[in-house]
């Protein structure tokens, strides 16, 4: 494998049209989470992916399994007959209403994960092992696991990647600051919004410092800092490589930094140049901001495209 | 108020078309439960009800409580920062298949309901109180509360009927026996399926010895047994009435029992007598079973062209 | 053109999958009536046919000429600023709830429509003219029109069609027997369910005395009574002819008597005798059971297959 | 009741995806009307507020009361066995196609009603009422009935709010204006948008005078005046006060005056002052924006994030 | 008939939402193609039109000769057991993922069509035909088919217009040009994009001269050019004529140019001059993008409101 | 792989609820095959399966390939530039109008696919290879692609499965007998319908007879005859073995024939004997009946619930 990765992919249920959730009579019914999120993400521009993870053995746990599946990475689960399937539901809008997440994922199967329930030589035997700081913030015992499947990536000389990936309705910044930094040495590549690197991690001043610092105190090989709208900044090697973003109508955000990460780690792991890889990033975050749902269903050949600035018109 | 119930509501996601769960990309959205299903149901033929419980204090909760108001009756409800909304997931279809059920009500918000949450005053104040096995199933809180609101409504005079209502992936048979056998001294009309009667209740010989005999021993006033495609049978001043079923094609059969039971408890409240009330609770019972989701969604002139035997054709 | 039909088409509102007006957030949009059914559908074997009326200037209008096009009749019609397009809003169910019409047909603008409106040379020209006992039970206006009409094609040699048709909801069977009686003179083909037979037209006795009463009484040329389940029996030339029902797995019944007509017609003016256009009546209202809307959108090769005795099955 | 409205709702059927009803094969069911908006809208946030009206003992009218009392307001309504139930048709599209309107409301059960058949001390014993320009156009019944309405709560100590909203399809300026000065002088609170302050009560000058001489001549307590894009603004004790608006993404834009009145009246009936309310409308309204159907289905929370400056993004 | 056309129309299937093919379980089922567009969009404005074509005898053939019966021209088709019903996939997103097209439309029965399969009087008698570029592409055989009835229009007086509409996909530019340019000698309106004057016809210079210099060596009547977003340019009778566009909130763009083309022959048949019609060409192509599928399907009057300033905003 | 397969998969358009193509608005989507369906059915209940085959490189491919993914089989396939995505209409229906299928599969991409498209070894190294009598139907390329491989996996020692299904849109059964018969002797296990066996085959006399001739003649392991409602039978190792069918109510009776083999195959492969995988073969059957979609998306419980016979009924 290219790339495994490891953490809680959830159901999500979306009432259709923006439509609120009390008045809806239907829902759109979908799965997504990070960690699978970056696996399909990756898996859909070239590389072989797969995805660690615990699901409960009934219909909603195939319904995620399935799902990755078609989308294109390889679902390696442990299934189990306790633990819940974890969901959240989402209502999307403009402004000023914006998206509003509701969490439904306490006690999930997932949560309960030990390295024993999981298939562990995998991750030893990756190019690069990818989660996020979603993982560890779900329960104690996956806090656990992934600072044991982290250890075990770096001893293997996997390349391991943590996205910090900040989640307010799951625990506050102290919390999260201290769970992270004690996983840090293991980890290879920090990917960080600039925003949870000043409130979570507690950094301030400029941003390509702050990626220095960061790089310097943790010994990461490469800090991509993700500015939103400004596009995003990686150190590597002591370099600066600044980036910014593709134009794109929005029709569903969620996933946008997943699908960044993806096209980073797709473009990194066939060889490609840190910058080369931020700007395969910015594409397939452009291109994801398109499509409904949570993963970059995209092909290798629209990214080009997007690099070489086609796209937009009508291709016929 | 006519009638009070007490119970949980779940969400009820369903896929159309006879799908499967892990296949669908839509899900109906409903809401039901044992006990806003007989709210509804006898709110719908004339009775003025109302439904006690506890949701969270969210788009879910409040999916729940504007589809019971717009459904005919009046959720009287704590809204809590704690506590999950429990949901359930049915897919439908016929013979070899049939319906199978995904509960996932762990941890609910209601579970933790006590008498102190709740509008007691309602119960005591009604003239019927009705709540079902599945409550204290749920939680010691809850059968603790449901204990407490039958004694209390007991003592202010207000009819008591408990529906035995077994719910084989909540609890056992014996378990379910111990507590709803505690409850009994409280109830006054015992509404029982003659499986569960048989199963749960561990009484055998014909089903009218059976009702009679649990009539002697626990006091009760009526004992109603439910017989399924056999029609129902009740035993009250020591009198057996029978009744049959009404033909009726299923479109969807989830709750007929309520159905059944709120058909009744309606016609008792404006003074049928029993058998009367039968026949009521029959003709509910097979509106319900073509109409989508878990309530009886008819009004009073269907039930009495039922009842006439009327209605099929075309009304034009 | 080979047939020409008057009268009122409604704008048809349906709510998905048994669910209830009340509670439906969505309605499936048809649009349909008796004279453009029976056009439409003889359309479909090959008749070449019109449906003459009069609608709103306005998008409702359009829904409706617009439907009819497609579906292959011609609407010729008058269009106007004043009067409304009627409507109706159906719920069907199985047993014991059956299908419930609710009309809201009020005022439409063909209540209004005058011979003046009309193109009459139309129905001069024509083979056959077709309306039925729903048109005249509009609006006096219309029950004049109709009138004229009818003597205007009897004048012209025009085969003169009614069907009665009766609707309940829109005026007593004393009130319909004396406007319809008025219009017989003019008609040579009366076709009569056995049920208003007897309840509008007073008749009694077996359905084939009943029959050749009308037929003497009246100097009908053709007598056609549907029955229903029991198939259909017409008196033509002081012969008596019986038709049985073809098998049907129903899907929607409404339109079942109008897809009768259509076929019998179609068969009359390509030629056929009496008892052959009603078996390709009884063929045609056997397909009709099975298609959505009050249409029998049919092809002449489907028709064809039901004669021989072939349909059902997977044809691959 | 904290408020009380008077006046009609609609059925309301829209084709989904910007689709023409002449093509649609499926309508949005929704139910609408301003006054029974403005009581949905301002018990979103927090006002007892009830509706009074009549319509018709069919499944249409059900579909009115069950979607009101769902959304949060108590219908108190006559149900009339005469009538019909009052529909309307939009079309929304962008420039250059804009929203189109079918009304088909003429003979609705409601234009027959009057001050007997509703429950008006209601009116009397609630702390506002609210009606508008809309009901007395109706019918010449429903003028009177408004007029008696008015006075009867202007007698109780009522405060009375009548927005001008006039419709160009019901009726012309000069009749709207000569109707509803006849009503002013029992109106305590006037809405109107600019442009109907122009065209149908003929005042020209700068909006602040228009306010101004309205609130002199007629002696209302508080005059406000909606503009569109350029917020609105309200003469009150003499003083002016201004409000623009919250930036918002439109969805929906039908129902927007009725969210700006149901926010500023939610917020004047617990003390607020005529600027602070005039913030929580204008709050009110852009939320509307960003939501199907005509009312703003919010809560009280997200009022006070759009005012706080939140909202917008993914709140996660 | 005012206008006939000729080509080929499509099955056109779309998710809908913005999904991607590759996921999608439902698709939006339309039919649509340049020549019955042009067909239907000048019959909206009151030519009377007719499409010739061939098509499968089948129930996809009949869902397109329906499709274009219902939005009002009139399919004039033969029927053929052999050949198959043209397709094509379109998914539509904004920027950068623009919108696809998929054809499947190889081997479809119109591309045997030859003079003999067609009702060529119809053409001779009109006083107006059309057809495309794409057709000529489309085989051999319908490559002499259009020759062969440009021939016959011209010689019988009919004016004949051709849109040049390049189809990538279908075949190159030089093949393009050479086929093309021999159908010229038969043409009297050239309508050609901009983009496709200088790629295909390898013209160059500032677009009047290019309008100018196609005109003067072929002998066109008219040459109008169409430039996206800056318009469009004719040159009749020596004359130069500018055209901007009316702005336009785009929902769906596909079919713009063939709207285009519709409103400038439905207002040239009625006797327009250039300059108006170009106008009405614009203000159709504005209303088209508000609209699902490929055609325009609006009313004179839309087009009248467009030209008039009015539209936008709720008319009510 | 316990089972390779080897054929076309095809898109499937249906319209929803019964309506006909020519009116529907929109389609469900689905993609399907025998030969794809019996490796998804297998693949569900414990083998593990792959399916080989050429598809074209698009999203038409990629929808295919993704929804075998997802339902449990591994496609293994070249992609081509070249050739059609085959597909396919169904409208479902009740007697007397039956299913109707269109085919639009000619020129697929995958009836040009040769062995050296293929991963041939794949085959080899199975335990159990299957082909169905369509694939050599679509092309002479594919009859011999189809021969090479039985061959290939014959002398590698894996089971050779064809199912005859015989397709009359597809061919004669004059050539179908030649090409099948020549095919046989490479042939373990030979599935054929009786009807199959009687009209292609040419067999005839008491079912039982046909297999044990069929077997002798050709040598086959196993002839295992389907008879629809009348269950199956196989002849093996001399022996007779008789099925029945188990009860279902049909929602959708596509694909059933594959449920069978596929259930059949999976309880072979894993050392079940005939008799014991006709049964499960039976169980498969009847639950696919209740399934949308040509598969049987069942769990092994499932089946396992129908042997144990039970089912049916509400499970919670």
């Amino acid at each position: 494998m290219d790339l495994v990765t490891f953490g809680e992919t959830l159901l999500r249920f979306s009432p259709p049209g923006q439509e609120r959730i009390e008045r809806a009579t239907e829902l759109e019914f979908r799965a997504a989470g990070a960690e699978s999120n970056v696996a399909v993400n990756a898996g859909r521009l070239g590389a072989a992916t797969a995805w660690l993870s615990k699901v409960p053995d009934s219909p909603l746990g195939r319904k995620v399994t399935a799902t990755l599946r078609a989308q294109g990475t390889e679902p390696v689960v442990a299934r189990s007959d306790a633990g819940r399937q974890g969901t959240y539901y989402i209502e999307q809008a403009g402004e000023p209403r914006g998206a509003n997440v509701v969490y439904d994922r306490a006690d999930a199967a997932v949560t309960t994960a030990t390295p024993a329930d999981l298939d562990t030589d995998l991750v030893a035997d990756a190019d690069y092992f990818y989660t996020s700081g979603i993982t560890p913030a779900l329960s104690e015992t996956l806090a656990e696991t992934t600072a044991s499947l982290l250890e075990r990536a770096r001893a293997a000389g996997t390349t391991t990647v943590l996205d910090v990936n900040y989640r307010a309705k799951l625990w506050g910044p102290t919390a999260a600051r201290g769970v992270l930094e004690s996983l840090f040495p293991d980890v290879d590549v920090l990917v960080v919004a600039e925003r949870d690197a000043r409130r979570v991690l507690a950094r301030d001043g400029a941003v390509e410092e702050i990626a220095g610092v960061l790089a310097d105190e943790f010994g990461f090989e490469t800090v991509v800092v993700t500015r939103g709208a400004d596009g995003a900044l990686a150190v590597h090697d002591g370099a600066v490589h600044e980036q910014g973003v593709f134009d794109a109508d929005t029709h569903d955000p969620v996933g946008t930094g997943d699908a960044f990460v993806g096209g980073f780690l797709a473009r990194r792991i066939e060889g490609g140049s840190v910058p080369d890889a931020l700007e395969w990033g910015a594409a397939t975050a452009a291109l994801k901001r398109t499509i409904p749902g949570d993963t970059a269903l995209v092909t290798r050949e629209e990214v080009e495209a997007v690099l070489a600035g086609d796209g937009d018109g009508i291709d016929r």
